[in-house]
């Protein structure tokens, strides 16, 4: 069994889940699975056209203060983005088809920092190049890669999964069929893989 | 600093934050004050005519597994009520009109034990008769106070001000202006209460 982390680029509280998932699972011994996907269609379907955040005005006012008070508690850097929520596609389209490289968890880290740190746009093509140079992967094939058209047609499949095992916001964790929805059910969902094991 | 704790008896993570509160807030020497209210309104100002859990399928099926899960991790029983939410008016009246009684904490968990636990109508009086006996109150005064003008006035200030507060869900807790929201946030209420007081 291991340990899925499904999350979205634009999604807030997948900022600090994302920031310490790869170094609670080694702790814990559990095999991390990078599942992005993108929350816009599954948003569509419940009839929102952009994040519940900015639709519903006093539950994004909380978060903002919440996300703000969690940063500050884990010590790392957090600076509300001038545009939220931001367009992680091809940021998405690359985790999704460079899953199991050794360097996704510091892209990923990356990414979330320039959104909710440096206050960039993630949809940036020259962002995200900026991103993948410092990694020191060949830049040009993994961005050609994650534009071709299976590319795309894989991150939709994942999103779809997503939609299919009833994931409806970011972050979820899931453990073999249990599923784990927020940044503060983390380490619930570490725990369950812990029960599972015994 | 006081503890404010805003509840709502239809409310499903409320009822494991109503059970653990006492205690939590007697060991960490938080002087605790309940503020039942209405759901109901505030929902109603976001276009919902029932819980977002009804309204939103994948989110409300979530919700039941994870509340399942929450119980059993701290020990308590649960049952998924036959019917949700259900109607807490006349216990939130009466929550709201002496919530400075010495019987206020085992009034209020006894209400959730009713609606999670054994599946009952907390709506009915005759349940609340019930309940209020069991505790010794004077069960006639109780309910014609709760049932005057004045309380019903009471609970809808409080909701008014719930809404004023920037409650859009419960349960919620308040310590100073810093607003906590959901059963899982309860510590870090009560941490920050403790940062304040030092």
């Amino acid at each position: 069994m291991s340990l899925e982390f499904w999350f979205e680029f634009g999604s807030t509280y997948s900022y600090p889940a994302a920031m310490r998932i790869e170094r609670a699972s080694e702790q814990a011994g559990v095999e991390l699975r990078w599942c992005p996907f993108l929350l816009g269609p599954i948003f569509g379907l419940q009839g929102w056209n952009t994040s519940p955040f900015n639709i519903y005005e006093a539950k994004g006012r909380y978060m903002w203060r919440d996300l703000e008070r969690i940063c500050e508690a884990m010590g790392i850097a957090f600076r509300k983005p001038s545009v939220f929520p931001r367009n992680g596609l091809l940021a998405a389209r690359i985790a999704c088809g460079f899953a199991h490289e050794r360097w996704i968890g510091d892209f990923v880290r990356a990414v979330y920092a320039a959104n909710f740190v440096d206050d960039r746009d993630i949809a940036d093509a020259a962002v995200l190049t900026e991103i993948l140079s410092k990694l020191g992967v060949p830049v040009a094939s993994v961005l050609e890669h994650a534009s071709a058209s299976e590319s795309k047609a894989r991150l939709r499949v994942q999103t779809d999964e997503a939609q299919q095992l009833g994931i409806f916001g970011a972050p979820s964790f899931r453990v073999g069929d249990e599923l784990f929805w927020g940044n503060d059910r983390l380490e619930a969902a570490i725990e369950w893989h812990e029960r599972g094991a015994r």
